[in-house]
């Protein structure tokens, strides 16, 4: 049934469903249905708060990105921000904008997306808004979080520190290529399932580093720490500019997964440019102090199963450069800006 | 300077200029700059949170609503959940989402005009998001709060309360419309410049009841509390139906404004209809204990100015029913509802 049908009642009827706080729900005293929740932190933790925009045709397409897709990501991106200060993400709001010709269904997937990636943090969905849509589907999610230590800043970072991220670059970028070469089109180039999946999984339903962030956050030796959302040329240039130092990255060092290689192969592209600036691999980028890297990439592979890799330096200066094999700066373009080109 | 030539970049420095955090930013860790914002509220309070969506050509239109105007409604609406939980409001994300040819001054209006509202309420912008918008302009405000003592909830209202709202209801549906008539028309039809200048006020800039929440919510005898956003036909209904009671209005005791009348007689409309079922009032609607009535709206004077009028009577049953002069029900149709018609 549509929305136009069904009603705005109905609606919330079945968006209260699809959030009914479980045994996930601690710190909830007023969800869903009152004009605000009303939530309970933990006694002396300080509060994260972070909101994000999704837009059709902006963030993403249909059909490509199927409700459940979409609501996977709305919640993974802010739990993904969370993650980056290294605090612990509680509850959600989201916003809602959708055509009248919306089917409940989609709306029921959307929030099954939502909750499939944020119930196993414990992230209980406490509010929102919902509203008709004369253009495409429109989704703003809040996460609450919380920090009882002190959460790691883009600030953070010092000359000499080393440059590192968790987990691989790139794949949801090659997942975006293969989108926009059109799928039938890649796999008849040759492109096998495997790395299709692979790249569009990560593209459409990125990993939050939730449990990585806090172990990272809490580690000795760990300085500036920021999620991987536009690229790392891009969010390397925010920790750059709000610490007031420079970075180097050596290209040859990015952990560019095989199956990104294969699309750019297949494609014509190149991988490393996707894992320099492609963009939305939510993973964690941290600056550290030199000899702490080798006991921080231990410890966070026994703590978490993920890989953290050192792929450059912090140095006086301003600005951040990419560097080829033989030591040269190339241009690997920017990240995604808004607003421009 | 329009934003597709001014960039991402130079947008977030314009906005962070226009958020400073000034005396008002008491509990701001970090604010816009980093992956969430860092916040610290009263200890031992419960956080309240909120967030509304406002999109062009659904919640407002452009140009009858300018950039300072949608910024003022855009945190009003939100400090108005705020208040009609008897909550203090403290801080606010804002997600924009704007054409690429919007122009930087129109950027900092709206936010200028989100400050107007917030700042007298020590609320600070603490954090956001922005992207490009291929429609018109879209808002959303996430306001987060804190109560130290006991919320008053949609639930909470008894058979034998009284109903009362703080104001007065109908200005704004009647400034909606003099825009839908055209201010042009109006004005000819007779409309006199006051009245029409404090209709358009009331539909742009409502004024949050935020001093009147708390002290409402901190007041002996008051037992339910929302605020009238969508019409109180439809806001009462929701007290109703959280609450398992029925209630009575006698439209003759809605306080309609003498300007929302003036209106209402000039295009032939009927302006209690619009105190009834018109929305956006954002006054706050109470059920309390029949005796306490005549001292509630005593005090709430003496403390706020503002007025408290009763208006009818919660029962056992279900629905809300509005009578006549007669006694007898009368249709006045229901308030906002998105999706249908």
């Amino acid at each position: 049934m549509s929305l136009k049908r069904a009603g705005e009642l109905e609606l919330i009827r079945r968006i209260r469903a699809a959030t009914v706080v479980g045994a996930g729900g601690a710190g909830v005293r007023t969800g869903i249905g009152d004009d605000t929740a009303v939530l309970q932190f933990t006694p002396g933790a300080a509060v994260l708060a972070t909101t994000d925009l999704l837009l059709e045709r902006v963030h993403f397409r249909r059909p490509q990105a199927s409700a459940r897709d979409i609501g996977w990501k709305a919640a993974a991106v802010n739990l993904s921000d969370i993650a980056a200060m290294g605090g612990v993400p509680r509850f959600a709001l989201v916003a809602l904008a959708l055509p009248p010709s919306t089917e409940l269904d989609d709306v029921e997937a959307f929030y099954a997306g939502m909750q499939e990636v944020a119930r196993p943090h414990g992230v209980a969905i406490v509010g929102g808004d919902s509203s008709s849509s004369p253009y495409g589907w429109m989704v703003n999610v809040t996460v609450l979080g919380e920090h009882t230590g002190t959460p790691r800043l883009r600030s953070d970072a010092r000359p000499g520190d080393l440059v590192a991220v968790t987990g691989s670059l790139g794949a949801s970028a090659a997942g975006l290529a293969v989108l926009a070469a059109g799928r039938d089109d890649a796999r008849a180039a040759g492109l096998g399932p495997r790395s299709e999946t692979e790249v569009l999984r990560a593209h459409h339903r990125p990993i939050p580093r939730v449990a990585e962030g806090r172990w990272l956050g809490a580690a000795e030796g760990v300085h500036a720490m920021i999620d991987c959302s536009d690229g790392i040329a891009t969010d390397l240039a925010h920790v750059c500019r709000e610490s007031g130092v420079a970075a180097r990255v050596e290209l040859a060092r990015l952990p560019v997964p095989a199956a990104a290689e294969e699309v750019a192969r297949v494609l014509g592209a190149d991988a490393r440019r996707w894992g320099a600036a492609g963009g939305e691999d939510y993973e964690l980028l941290i600056t550290c102090e030199p000899g702490a890297a080798e006991a921080l990439a231990q410890g966070l592979a026994a703590a978490t199963g993920t890989a953290l890799t050192v792929i450059g330096r912090i140095e006086r200066g301003a600005g951040v450069a990419f560097l080829d094999a033989a030591g040269e700066p190339v241009s690997v373009g920017t990240g995604w800006e808004h607003f421009v080109g």
